[in-house]
Parts: C-alpha cells; sequence; structure tokens
C-alpha cells in the first residue's frame, strides 16, 4: 500500500542487484526504514530479530532465503541445510515451515543447474500469490461494506474496528483484515477505522501507520472502548485477522479478540474475520479445548516500548518493582460469536458445514494430533 | 491497609501539627511519599494536581480542607467563600461537592466560635464513615467470597479479576472492590487477584502495588487477557467498583469493565460490583441511554506514562506522530450482566426492585435531570 504516496510491498526483488528489499519494521511505527537482504545471515537476522513479520510475510521471506541458498550452492546437501537453517529461526511460525518445505519439494526433483533460477522463480510466484489471495479477501469483503453503505445515507461514514495488525505490513500486500478497508477507501467509499491498540505489544500503532500513509481516517483507542462505542452505534462492523481457524470456524487471533466478539455479538454488529485459507487448521474442531495458547514474557505486560522524549525508542515500567504479569498472547473466539469468514474464495458461515463447502478438498481431513503451538 | 508492614489510611490527621497528612499519589505505583496539607492553597492543590484521587478521598479531603478554613475565619462569608473556592478545584466530582455542602449545612447554623471544633470533628466523622461503609463493604463480600470457598477443595486458591483501581487509595482505608479481598486475605482464605492494567490510565498498577504492600497474590494482565482466563476457568468471581451506579443497577465504571462483564456472562462468572450507596443516582434509571461519558484527552491513549530507564518518572509515545485518538473515559455495564451489588447495608441483586428494597428511603426519588457528567 501507500507510503509518503508511493506504493510499497513489505518486500520486493532488487534485480539490479539480486537482494531483496524488506522494510525494516522493528522501527516502525516510528521510522519508515528500508534494507537490503543479500546473504544468508542477513535473511536469518531478518526473521530471527523480526525485521519481518506476519505469517505471509515470513513465508515469503523464507522463500526468496532459498532463492539465496541455491545460487550459492544448488546442491541436496545444502538446500537441506539451508532449510534447516531457516527452520530454527522461528520454531513455531507455521507459514515458515509451509513455505520451506514446498521450495524444498519443488526444488529436488530438478537439476542442480536448474535450481536457482527454479526457486527465484518460485519465491516470486509465492510472493504474488500471497498479493492475489489477499486481493481476493480484499474484494469479498468489499462487497461486505458495500452492503452496509446501501442502508446508509449517501456520503455516510461507515465504522469498522479493528484489533492488532493484520495489515500489509504482515503480508505482502493489501493485509487480511485491512483489505477490505484498503478496497472500500480506495473505491471511494467513506470509511472510518477504530484501531485497537491491542496491548501488550501494541500492534495498533502498526495499523494506525498503515491506514495514515494509505491516507484512511481512524482513530487509535485503547483496547477497553470498543464495547463502549458497540453499545452507542458507532462501529458498523468489526474486521480482524486470525492466526489460525479450526475445522468448525472458531478463530485463534490476537488476545482480546474474544472481548471484542462478545461485544459485538451483544450489540449485534456484524463480526467478520479475514483469512487467508492456508491458515485453516483442518485437523482441530474446537478450538477454545485444543489450541493451547502461547504464554509470553510477563515484562510485555509490565512495560510499554515508545518513543522516548529524546526521540529514541525505548520502553517505560508501568507497574511497581517486581510485580508479576501474565501474558497470553492469543485468545479463541468461539465459532457461533463469527457472523462470517471472509476467505480468497467468498465469504462462508463459520462452521464446519460452510467451511467444507467452500473448501470441499479438505472435507476429509481428520481430527489429529493436538496440542500444537500457535505463534506468530 | 498494609504498606512496608505498617498499617496506613489514605490520609490521617496529625493533631500535633494541626495539619493533614496525605499520600502524594502522584508518585504511586513507583514511590511512596507522604506529605502535609497545612494551607488552603495546599489543599486546593492536593485536590488539583490529584495527589489525593478517588471520590470519597477526595470527600474527605474536602471536608479537612473546611475546617482549615474554619480555623482562619469562622465568618459566613469565608465559609462560602472557601466552599466556592473547593468546590472549583474538580468540578465534576459528585463527592466533592456532597462533602463541602455536608460541611456548610452542618456548620452555617452553629455559632461561629464553635464552627472551627465542630468542622474538624466533622471531618473526621467524614473519613471514619467511609472507612466503615468500606468496611461493611468487605464483609458482606467476604460472605460471597466464603460460599464460592466452600465450592472449592480446602486450601485452593480463589481467583478474583478486578478492573481500574477500586481501592484503599480511592478512599479513606479497605476500598471498594478491594475490601472483600483484604477481607477474604486478612481471614486466610487463599486468594489470588488478576488485576486488569486498565489503560489508558494503568490504574492496574496502583491496585498492584495496593495487593503487593499488603501481600496479597496477584497477577497483573493487559485488559485483553480477561476473557481468556475466564474461558478457562481461571477467573472464579469479578468485582469491581463504579462511579455511578442508577436506580435499576445499570453500573457506570471505568472504560472497559462492560467487556468483562460480557465476557463473565458469557462463561457463567460471577460479576460483583462494590459500592458505597451514596454513589447511585436514583435520578437516573438506564445508564447506556442517560449516563454522558466523559471523553478525555487522547494523549492519554496515544501515550503511555512509567519508570524510564533512568528512573524518573517519564512518557513514551506508542503511536506514529499525529494519530488522533479517541478516549470514552467510562462504559456502563448494564445490570443484566451483573450478578450483585454490594453495598454497605448487603448483597443485593441488580435491580430496581433489589435497590429500593434494599434503600427504601430513596423508593420515591423521581428519575430527573439528565446529562449530568460523570468523572473521578
Amino acid at each position: 500500500m501507500k507510503v509518503n504516496g508511493k506504493h510499497y510491498r513489505s518486500l520486493w526483488w532488487n534485480s539490479e542487484k539480486n537482494v531483496l528489499e524488506i522494510i525494516d519494521q522493528r522501527w516502525l511505527p516510528h521510522d519508515f526504514r528500508t534494507q537490503t537482504v543479500g546473504t544468508m545471515e542477513e535473511f536469518a537476522d531478518a526473521i530471527v530479530e523480526m525485521r519481518v513479520r506476519g505469517a505471509p510475510l515470513i513465508g515469503a521471506t523464507a522463500a526468496y532465503a532459498m532463492a539465496l541458498a541455491m545460487k550459492i550452492d544448488p546442491s541436496n546437501a545444502y538446500l537441506e541445510k539451508a532449510w534447516k537453517y531457516f527452520n530454527e529461526t522461528r520454531p513455531t511460525a507455521v507459514n515458515l515451515r509451509w513455505a520451506l518445505n514446498r521450495c524444498k519439494d519443488a526444488l529436488l526433483p530438478l537439476p542442480e543447474d536448474q535450481r536457482a533460477d527454479a526457486a527465484l522463480k518460485l519465491a516470486h510466484e509465492i510472493a504474488d500469490e500471497d498479493v492475489e489471495i489477499n486481493a481476493q479477501i480484499g474484494r469479498h469483503g468489499l462487497a461486505i461494506i458495500q452492503g452496509i453503505a446501501i442502508n446508509k445515507k449517501p456520503g455516510e461514514t461507515i465504522n469498522i474496528l479493528t484489533h492488532c495488525n493484520a495489515g500489509w505490513l504482515a503480508t505482502v500486500d493489501w493485509g487480511t483484515a485491512t483489505s477490505p478497508m484498503y478496497h472500500a477507501h480506495n473505491a471511494g467509499i467513506p470509511i472510518h477505522v477504530w484501531v485497537d491498540e491491542t496491548r501488550p505489544r501494541n500492534q495498533g500503532a502498526l495499523t494506525s501507520w498503515e491506514l495514515g500513509s494509505h491516507g484512511v481516517p481512524h482513530t487509535y483507542i485503547v483496547d477497553n472502548a470498543g464495547g463502549h462505542l458497540m453499545q452507542h452505534g458507532k462501529v458498523d462492523l468489526v474486521i480482524v485477522g486470525t492466526d489460525r481457524t479450526t475445522r468448525r470456524g472458531d478463530v485463534c487471533n490476537k488476545i482480546g479478540t474474544y472481548l471484542k466478539a462478545l461485544a459485538a455479538h451483544a450489540n449485534n454488529v456484524p463480526f467478520y474475520v479475514a483469512l487467508p485459507s492456508p491458515t485453516i487448521d483442518w485437523t482441530i474442531a474446537n478450538g477454545v479445548a485444543d489450541i493451547p495458547i502461547e504464554e509470553r514474557s510477563a515484562q510485555e505486560t509490565t512495560h510499554v516500548q515508545g518513543i522516548m522524549p529524546d526521540g529514541s525508542i525505548g520502553m517505560v515500567q508501568v507497574t511497581p518493582e517486581g510485580t508479576p504479569g501474565g501474558n497470553p498472547a492469543f485468545d479463541v473466539t468461539p465459532n457461533h460469536l463469527v457472523t462470517g469468514l471472509i476467505t480468497e474464495r467468498g465469504v462462508t458461515p463459520a462452521t464446519a458445514e460452510g467451511l467444507q463447502a467452500m473448501f470441499p478438498e479438505f472435507a476429509n481431513v481428520k481430527p489429529a494430533a493436538k496440542n500444537k503451538k500457535t505463534g506468530s
């Protein structure tokens, strides 16, 4: 999407220098910095240090990393070594492994001298596929927003609430939850977005940066405010992303999503979840019972990062010294609170029947191993 | 309650020096500082600068302020002048006005030479009454906690979630929502408190300080976490305070309370509100419709205060420069989400019938003027 009037993806190939260019997201939302990634170590560092973040973006980055590996040494041994090296950069990132496996499976059967070109081509494909999936999500979500618009006065603003950053920064472009918003804004529909702060990591500040950079009207609110806004008719719909969706449509997303779903349900506000279908876990039905929730560092709750008075990025400690903190990173919204799932194929009810009808190729996947970690 | 093993009230009279002693709460939760308040200007400053905060504490402080005024000059003219002077320190604080009026009404009929002594006696009474009201709330709340304890294994911890700081720091002692917790802890019942951070002003850090200082086990969590904890059986009951309760039991409290009430309701977790009966507004029934909500400075959402790395108290800016923020300070929890109201007279259902049965002297108050501001 746009930054300072110019269109960016979250990564792009520099074919002159044969390097990947990324946005070093650690400086966002305070500073927009791009950098080149041209060595194995730089790729690993980009993922480990969270210069790139968000499942689809990590996946695409990993694909370009494998392309570099094949340029250095296209042997089977090095392919395996690179797979292992990058796989360890973020052990719980499902999309990372998905991309690495896809590259390995595609490259292993090829003669060694074709692997470098094929790997780069595949990385481009994976990046473009992500853009196209998110664009489709945006078109389907746009139809929902248009449906709300026709019940409003001409020119009346549509208020959308979102939680966390399921934005283009976490994907290659468009984002998931934000894609319908960008599509609506680009189509001239007057929207305004309530951006949940999303403590403890304040990803709402990233969403605010994205929306502001692209020119979408928005207001940053604390996570506590959304229920009150819905109660007073100030939210027309909620759109959030998801880290993992079960086969029956339970939605595991950033902590606090569930509270907004409860408030939306209580106030008859439509609650939509935008997701690329690869994030559906067909092996799990009951998300509350069967998705283990990552417990992150207590320091994320007791401290807050931001710009210090001197302009540097730093942290303040909010709590008294020694306060114990608890930090579950995700929660699960049961499917009965979800109005619909916006996928690249269309919008479906959050039910096993709805999802299987839309993705019949997965209808026969059996519920399987429990206790997978969710992380992003 | 206790700080470093010694019992404190949030204010106390120093009869040797004839001054009030207060805790300068602006330094909490990071630093425990007490100070004396001995001039008209110091009293006004204590209230304006929020060295003292919380409706009951502000009311008691105002009563001591009037005692000082009567010592300086017990004339009717000065009584009126002092009333006006202190009334303007925080225009929306209902308890401030209540205490000032009570003093004025009690003092005006007295001969001037009796006013100074009577005013000081009245200030002591107002402070002691607040302590006794909160102690009663604590005893009634203790019975609820004991009722939950008998359904647990012996020695099993009872998990209580609270939001904001309805603690002893906001009252003269015990607090409102915290009073049942302190009573249970003092009675040897093993409790653990989930302390909501309560963005944007992070009053949860004050609650953590209180509980930690008194020795009550607790965990600081972001406001987003409570729904997940309830969903997984980790919360046995919720106890919060309230700024204003309507005649039918709708509860206006710090922003985000409503979201916790929704989550409690959805997960069959009892949701109690602790309140001294003077905070019941008998003129209003429908809190959502008829209580206007204060919109506070956007900077509270875009910035966070805490201890800087150099040990000073400072702020970081969380959002990109220029991000618009929205900051409704309170929300209203409809009475059907409230399990019970814990008052100084006992626990009542949050219904018009329940409240009128417990406070029959107010049964005939007529619903009246709308659009009063809520503030604390």
